[in-house]
């Protein structure tokens, strides 16, 4: 029987830090590191957190393809918009400095926009996009990533899950954030349902031949991923055509690699990963007060409104992910078993042991 | 049996114009809200064609909800970005206005941002995100609507199924140019199931208690449209929530009415629809030619990509669209033979006859 481990957010945290120093990283560029890895656990979505410490970051920094300074130089700007060169830098430093330029751009102008090109995966969307909530700014965060995705009436995957991220302030309610693949599920998903040997629901994934199929080994040898909406009689070209907006904003306007050029976050050469970036000033456009009122006016709206049969309660956007956050803040994160292995084993290799005790076990 | 009855499309484009200035509408106006509403039909999108000029518009400009001189004024502005009043104008004009507002914007800082409260609807979305293109800028343009999609979990028409567009230049190839409802389709679709006595795909909509169903009479009546994406294990979800996004930058960014307080375009009251536009010069990032080869490389990358099963050609958003408008223009529009007689019903009530006649007939 399986069973997770729980262990203490800032432990994990100072866990991470530690190791991403040790390889090199300064101090200031590991705990923005570590701070975007921890924000995707405490907000669970394990795809995107310490689970990829090593395979897509201590790897790509010992084999040299991840430049552990995270050097990063703007190519070109104006008023309101910087292309930056993320120099291969780690995703996270080169993204985080790169929402900060946008940030400074809005505060002198109302909006700004950054684009990013030759970085490295830089895990959940939204963290950037979030940054702006404090500034009363709404936030945008978009990303290409390796190949995984078909485009209708295609069979190969050439298209990222390409997030789209949005963060918008709201005032006594919680901040509306979105973070959503543009594909129906992540691959990760695909592979949870073939491991437990289970067939996934037809729509999610196609075979070789670009047919919708219920075999996860079908999508993961030689198939693909469907855009949201899926087939096309659910309107899954819609999807597709998300997806491909978030590649033209990530890796053409930044001149990044994009499509089925984007590399691997495990790969041994460079992955040119490309990020895009916006901040809006609410009062570029309206009295922050007047906004946030009819913010709240919305979301107490939506949650009010009748249930359908069988539901008892109705999400904004981001709601579940901050109550998860609280949790695990306060309680620990709960870490699969295998996962722990992972981490022994990752961590002696870069040597810097993973030795946490954890604070208990939850058997699943 | 129906038939189409096919009118050139510069004839119907006068007819509309006449139809507008008669009722007070000045001339330039009329013009540029003829040619929000021809780009539709020429485009294929004949549910915000003509097919509306009387239940939406010349109704609203006889009842006095719409104001013909549509008078509009900027209530605030920074260098980058503007909040429009549109004083109850038309949608088409009032919109138009504040695309070029957002054009010159970003002529000036590289980015410009509008948002328009008190308006009207508007048409096609895609329109005023394509007079971004000849300018080497991106275009965008989301519009609230009357309530017609339910949250995900819930079982009331809450949100509009408001649309997002995006137009994008490339080099020899055409214009990437997404317009995309975001609920799965919209509601005259389920109306065609309905006449048509068929049933339509489960997910499509929900009946008054919240379950999807595949009776269009249980949607139409106290049912709802579902988001993109459809039902929770499709991840639905996603589409609720790009929903509420165009809502949030349409309806609150701008101070318009927002959710299920937008009024619907046949209301006797003022609908107070709320819209946001954007431009982004591409040089504001990389030099133009660049962009558009890389543009260029991606769309024939995935046009040349291997098909589906049963696929014969990949089609980028936007290309269907251009392909029937340059048919059209050449051999006409086609129109239900009932949406003629509806014309010849409204054109005598406005006092403008509608007396073209048809350069052919289409049985269907």
């Amino acid at each position: 029987m399986a069973q997770k481990l729980v262990f203490l957010s800032e432990e994990l945290r100072s866990y991470v830090i530690r190791t991403f120093t040790h390889l090199g990283v300064p101090d200031q560029d590991a705990k923005i590191a570590a701070d975007v890895i921890l924000a995707a656990d405490l907000r669970g979505v394990d795809s995107h957190g310490i689970i990829r410490l090593h395979s897509y970051y201590t790897n790509g920094l010992m084999m040299g393809r991840i430049n552990p300074l995270s050097p990063c130089h703007t190519i070109h700007e104006t008023l309101t918009t910087a292309a930056i060169d993320g120099e291969s830098g780690l995703g996270q430093v080169v993204s985080y400095k790169a929402m900060e330029t946008c940030l400074e751009k809005a505060r002198q102008t109302g909006v700004g926009m950054v684009t990013v090109r030759n970085s490295n995966h830089y895990g959940i969307a939204a963290y950037y996009a979030m940054m702006a909530l404090q500034e009363d700014m709404i936030g945008i965060s978009f990303t290409n990533s390796q190949p995984l995705v078909a485009p209708t009436y295609g069979k190969t995957a050439l298209l990222g899950t390409n997030p789209i991220a949005v963060a918008v302030p709201a005032g006594t309610q919680r901040p509306y954030v979105l973070d959503m693949a543009t594909s129906i599920v992540p691959i990760g998903r695909i592979t949870v349902f073939q491991k437990a040997g289970k067939e996934i629901p037809v729509g999610w994934g196609i075979d070789q031949d670009g047919v919708p199929t219920s075999n996860p080994d079908a999508v993961l040898n030689g198939g693909a991923l469907m855009p949201l909406g899926g087939i096309d009689l659910m309107r899954g070209y819609k999807g597709y055509g998300l997806a491909l907006w978030v590649d033209i904003f990530s890796g053409i306007l930044s001149g990044a690699a994009f499509g089925p050029f984007v590399g691997h976050p495990t790969d041994r050469e460079r992955t040119n990963v490309g990020h895009y970036f916006a901040a809006i000033r609410l009062d570029a456009f309206r009295p922050v007060d007047e906004f946030k009122k009819d913010m709240d006016q919305m979301i107490q709206t939506i949650k009010d409104s009748p249930k359908a049969a069988g539901q008892d309660r109705i999400y904004i956007a981001g709601e579940k992910e901050y109550e998860l956050s609280e949790r695990y803040q306060r309680d620990g994160i709960p870490l699969m078993e295998e996962v722990v292995k992972n981490l022994k084993t990752g961590g002696n290799e870069v040597g810097e042991p993973f030795d946490l005790e954890p604070v208990g076990v939850i058997q699943v």
